[in-house]
């Protein structure tokens, strides 16, 4: 039996929803393996500029340090994106979250359940066996870099940079699981145009050569958006930089059938932040209808990779499959041989991951 | 009758023969439609490195300055991407040629023709309709910035700018262009995080209070690289800056079936230039197999919108569409129910799409 405090962090828009789900799960988790989860909850986002200001209170900030793990929601307003202008925005309590919990490394697993084959728009021969780890770099990059206006405005720009220390360190942890895994790394840049990449490709050409056991393939980010739809199994594990990472895995999640079946894991320096890639999705929160699955699957990440639990990690994946077995959906990953009344929301499929825990 | 000067620039790889096949298909239309064009070559990429040491020699720059138009091939060699420090590349000599001849759109339309359907990755009820136009903008951003070393090497850097007027004359393009289709533009950027993409979105809201008959729909980069695949129907015109243009075309290849089958057209102050979306595919290089039909549309682009000459343009639309119909395929767009003597190489198919014209 393990004492653990989990920081609940849902944010905006449907993060609540599915983030809610998500401690339920934990907490059946904590009941079924006899540990004590003990949790808190912290503001971030839209939620936080509108209570307090700031996207990120040092309040939140504090509780993330004082944590044992979090689990996050999303972050994200309309009202922001369409006002160019806006100088308090959701996403930058996101990034100095990111940047103050040194959150150097992004995993983000695509792995399609057998039960959603069909539900891609992608062929079911052409996904069968697909499984890709991502390793998105999370701290460098155009996030992170001098950004502002000059000419009196006329002109924009952002500043995209690496260091070779921050290539090495998200490298090396892309190396390692290679190794657990296919044996396989695929480095994505775009080293026939940026500096950056090519300091990039330097430093994973020095790490390959203490991996020999890893095959190593680098690929133009350009070719690697286009070989994930035509031959995902091609892939074992990936690395790349934080803005390539952010673009080919939304791409990917098309490989698991819906955005709202990956959950992703931001580890560094000091406690480990688990959130689904899906966004706040304004357009259906509240109804209901969000997926929690993502989240429900972040917090399986957080016990596997934060408290290091595999068995109750794996005990929530199979409770997911099982209820796919079943033929339970949410809309999302709906299609048109599902029964409508197998169709459900946000709570009733949660309930439904519960009953098997 | 229409005396045209036209430049063929192969570059590397199998821009070579596929450019040999855009050329004959030029030839017969002007003999059919009795045009007199002309024709000169002109060196560029690791070809040009070789024979001058200059990746786009005067000489060359010079000839496509005084041509009507060019058709151009494809530069890149696997010798650079694998020296990430080699100071002279085959890509600097198209940069500097989209660069000094004001190459600022880029134009790539994505239709499927009908036979090809099945040869695709993503499922054909997905696909059936999709027909979107994207403009890239192609002399700005990233590639274009302020790039180096600093703190002794340490770490490396790449500016993305964008003005106003860059992306004011793009973004006028692309709404005129939606205008003689669909009438719905979205604009791709990442302004939840760039300072350049706040710019490019302001201006993009301005100009759409000068189109008030076009649907305008701003998305993240990273949520287009999702619904491209997701719902590919849902476009018509996109227009997005020079690197999210560039990973987001080559991953809609895939909803041509290939490509192998997508060509392109970036003009702007001068001559226009006029090439396939693939690259210089040196793993194929000289056996044959490239197809040629991204060249060959690359050539109907560019009687249509060079030349204004649009029945000459359509006759080789429909010289390939027939060619498809009666089965022929290359190897990239072959399948398994393909018969395999209907496969054929590059010159091959060359001659059957010659035949119907
Ligand atoms: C909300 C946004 C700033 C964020 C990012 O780009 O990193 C999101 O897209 C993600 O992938 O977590
Ligand atoms: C070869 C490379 C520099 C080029 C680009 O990135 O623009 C290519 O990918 C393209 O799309 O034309």
């Amino acid at each position: 039996m393990a004492k653990k405090h989990i920081l609940i962090v849902p944010g905006d828009g449907i993060g609540q929803e599915v983030t809610a789900v998500g401690k339920k799960v934990l907490d059946k988790i904590a009941a079924r393996f006899n540990h004590e989860f003990t949790y808190d909850e912290a503001l971030i986002g839209h939620v936080a500029i509108e209570a307090t200001g700031d996207p990120l209170p040092a309040e939140s900030l504090e509780k993330m340090k004082n944590s044992d793990a979090v689990l996050f929601g999303a972050v994200g307003h309309p009202k922001y994106d369409n006002d160019p202008s806006a100088k308090v925005r959701p996403e930058q309590g996101l990034l100095k979250m990111r940047k103050e919990l040194g959150l150097y490394a992004n995993l983000r697993p695509i792995k399609l359940f057998d039960e959603l084959l069909g539900a891609s728009s992608i062929k079911p021969e052409i996904l069968k066996g697909a499984d890709i780890l991502f390793f998105r770099e999370l701290t460098g990059d155009i996030y992170f870099g001098e950004k502002g206006r000059k000419n009196n405005g006329d002109t924009a720009y952002d500043v995209a940079e690496y260091s070779r220390y921050e290539v090495q360190r998200i490298g090396r942890k892309a190396f390692e699981a290679a190794r657990t895994r296919r044996k396989k790394l695929v480095s994505v840049d775009k080293a026939n145009v940026l500096e950056s990449s090519r300091l990039w490709r330097e430093e994973i050409q020095k790490l390959a050569l203490e991996y020999p056991d890893i095959e190593v393939e680098y690929q133009f980010v350009d070719a690697t958006a286009m070989i994930l739809i035509k031959e995902p199994t091609r892939f074992d594990v990936v690395v790349t930089a934080n803005l390539f990472g952010d673009i080919l895995t939304d791409e990917a999640s098309q490989i698991a059938g819906s955005m709202g079946m990956l959950a992703s894991a931001s580890i560094g320096d000091g406690t480990g932040v688990y959130e689904p890639i899906h966004g706040s999705a304004h357009d259906i929160t509240g109804k209901g209808l969000a997926n929690p699955m993502a989240s429900v699957l972040s917090a399986a990440l957080l016990l596997d990779i934060s408290f290091g639990m595999k068995e109750e990690s794996e005990a929530i994946i199979s409770a997911i499959d099982q209820v796919l077995k079943k033929g339970f959906r949410t809309r999302d990953i709906a299609d048109k041989t599902t029964d409508p009344s197998m169709i459900l929301g946000t709570d009733a499929i949660g309930e439904e991951i519960l009953k098997l825990l």
